[in-house]
């Protein structure tokens, strides 16, 4: 172990021209055009670890390929399945990076590049850690399979349907997620429950056609005002969303979780002023971080039709889409949630209009029992690296695999983020922290070790 | 006057093959890159009265020019103020028509082209009667001056200046304003009441960027459903719009004009079977007539902001607008209510958001008295044309300028429009009835020898 620990030091400047050159990919997954660079970046990680003797095989999907490598050298010891994903968000608003999103810049300790934190610089972790270790030890302590995937922006449609499929092939002890952030930075994080995701789409027809407000105002169906008349009738003015039976479902964290979360070093205070506001709208009588974590939450994205450029236009709209999404928290399940919220939604459309309700996605919550072999295995690398006891906190956000891991494969699961909060994933200017792709390659190898005591 | 209706219908394939040439510049107001456009429709005209005699004037403005031409061979006669536009509405969307929009298209009795009923056949309407008169007997029965406007569609800006400061120069004992519709085919149709308007924008801000929903939704503001909260709010479940003192100074009809709309051919069933709605929605307790007449109004227009691509982004929108206008009717003044409308949704903006309230433009209601003598004239020369007495209807429409010609000229409008109502001004595949242009005519070559009694 500590040859690979002084392996990886030694190699830190060659890690990060890895690094470097796994960024310039614009693996975007949503746009049609970068379909090819999203299969670089598969090839890209297929041949890093075929390098390094696992046997990699590149499957193709509907959409976008996926990689899994095996290395099963370790014969009766645990085995290990790391995930991650080499698809990025879309860069735009491209006007607001002060570097471009494909071309990565360093500053100090900081790469500038969109996916450096979520998810190519955590991939790399897992893939430098293994590099470290088989370099120098020839094998490794324990049996490791990659499941790398080039969909995850786009809500990972090809592996809700690969998993099951590839039960048998993907089986192992424990698996490793590395796809989110540590609590603030220094502070090793164990993440125990991630929130699911129902995304929607609402589309209002009114009439015929577009009408003109002076000709036809006044006696004719609105399509936008119909919208926001349902969409705000979502919630109610404390903020509870009005679907019934939404709640019923929706579990309490432990009084030792709670307990937990009191100490982490949480300012509200300075969370606001970091949006931008002066108070965090929300569900009243809930806490930020229960807002955040454990009670389920609804959104409009955008509401698409009618007249929305400059000056004016007195059209009456007769279509318009409406995108709403929910977060979810155990033991709420995304089918149901959506039956009862498209209900809720015909039942409260206004008179002269149709509305239709899509789903386009869905993941189900999870939450992760801090108290198995593996996660303690991963606290212990964590806090010897970071010398600091680890924080076991939640995630607001959602990675759909991770439910299948818990609910198909039945493996535990270790999330583990090296991002920071503030490293912008999503958004211009995504960043990621050079020393925590070091401390993560190091406590990744840590990990590999304890996993086989 | 019979040698003016001869020569009108001796020389109708002319007059058509001029409004096919009118039809054909594309003098789009709204769009900066029509600016030229614009121009060379105000010279078309322009040049048309010069041939006939008038004294022209091309009047530059911050926008578009207007024109005025004067023929004052009358003295002592009385003065007829005509009013028309030719400017015209954007063609989008394009792929809607059947013809492109500036190739006029003849089928049977109808040309179809942008601005074929808005305005351009109309104002055509005023100049080929009076030069059908001027080329019969050399002169005409009343002095006339024409003012036409290339900015009716954008709101009337310049006018709004334009007729204060000319008061003099425009003095008139009528004014005859052709730009609108009939009540229904062959029916002639004088226009007692126009609604005045309100355009305003609303813009909410929320967080400093748009944010992840999964690392902050259920704290943080939500700029789009902050919007659609304001604009579910202006109505309430009755459609009766809920700004204080918003229907004070509402006046209703008079016993007589409800008396004569009563009489109307109006089917509510057509109308609902024409909109592609099995109701009408409105204000509860008044039927489809007032709502569009005599009932102020309010309709959203668009809210643009977040994302309404295809697909799924898990945006909180952290900025919206919402395009929000109002159908004023006598006597609310537009000012008054905006004051209101503005302190209303401020008071309904949720906690987390600010909201800044735009008037984008607006224009006061007006009504128009029966019984003055232009209008009996312009009734005796309807009659006359169409074998039929005259309806007295409003319209639910804006024309800015006849609040100038009531207010500040204080000149009895006669309002005739020669449209039809399925004549679609403002969306695609606008027509025009060449019957009813060769009627129109007709009409005002009587009209004015009648004003000259």
């Amino acid at each position: 172990m500590d040859a690979a620990l002084s392996y990886a030091r030694e190699h830190r400047a060659r890690f990060l021209d890895d690094l470097i050159d796994f960024l310039r990919i614009p693996s975007v997954s949503t746009a049609p055009e970068h379909a090819a660079d999203v299969a670089r970046a598969a090839q890209w990680t297929a041949r890093h670890l075929k390098t390094l003797g696992f046997a990699v095989r590149i499957e193709p999907t509907s959409r976008h390929p996926l990689v899994r490598a095996d290395w099963l050298g370790a014969p009766g010891r645990p085995t290990l399945l790391c995930y991650g994903h080499f698809d990025v968000q879309p860069a735009d608003p491209l006007g607001e990076w002060r570097h471009p999103p494909f071309e990565p810049a360093i500053d100090g300790d900081i790469v500038f590049a969109r996916g450096a934190s979520d998810d190519k610089g955590q991939v790399l972790i897992h893939i430098k850690a293994v590099e470290s270790i088989l370099r120098t030890a020839g094998t490794l302590p324990v049996n490791v399979k990659f499941l790398l995937e080039g969909e995850e922006e786009i809500g990972s449609p090809s592996l809700a349907t690969y998993v099951p499929r590839h039960r048998r092939a993907l089986r192992a002890d424990a698996a490793l997620v590395s796809d989110g952030t540590m609590f603030s930075p220094g502070l090793p994080t164990i993440t125990t429950g991630l929130r699911g995701m129902l995304y929607t789409e609402i589309e209002v027809s009114g009439a015929r056609r577009d009408l003109h407000s002076g000709q036809f105002g006044g006696a004719a169906p609105n399509a936008v005002a119909a919208a926001a008349q349902i969409v705000a009738g979502l919630k109610d003015r404390k903020g509870r969303i009005r679907i019934p039976g939404f709640y019923t479902r929706v579990r309490a964290p432990s009084p030792a979780e709670r307990a937990a979360w009191a100490r982490l070093p949480f300012d509200e205070a300075t969370f606001l002023r970091d949006l931008g506001t002066d108070v965090a709208p929300g569900e009243e009588g809930h806490g930020v971080l229960d807002r955040l974590w454990v009670r389920p939450t609804l959104d409009v994205h955008g509401i698409g039709g009618g007249f929305t450029g400059d000056g004016m236009k007195t059209v009456i709209p007769a279509r318009v889409v409406a995108k709403v999404s929910m977060r979810l928290v155990p033991d709420q399940r995304p089918e149901r949630i959506f039956l009862q919220y498209a209900r809720f939604v015909r039942r409260n459309c206004p008179p002269g209009v149709r509305v239709e309700v899509r789903r386009l996605g869905s993941a189900s919550p999870v939450d992760v029992s801090p108290d198995t072999p593996p996660v303690r295995a991963a606290a212990r690398a964590l806090q010897e690296v970071f010398g600091k006891p680890v924080v076991y906190a939640r995630e607001g956000g959602t990675i759909p695999v991770v439910a299948a891991f818990a609910h198909v494969l039945k493996v535990p699961t270790v999330l583990v983020g090296f991002g920071l909060p503030d490293d912008r994933p999503h958004a211009p200017n995504e960043k990621f922290a050079l020393t925590n792709f070091a401390s993560g390659i190091e406590a990744v190898i840590r990990f590999l070790h304890y996993l086989a005591e």
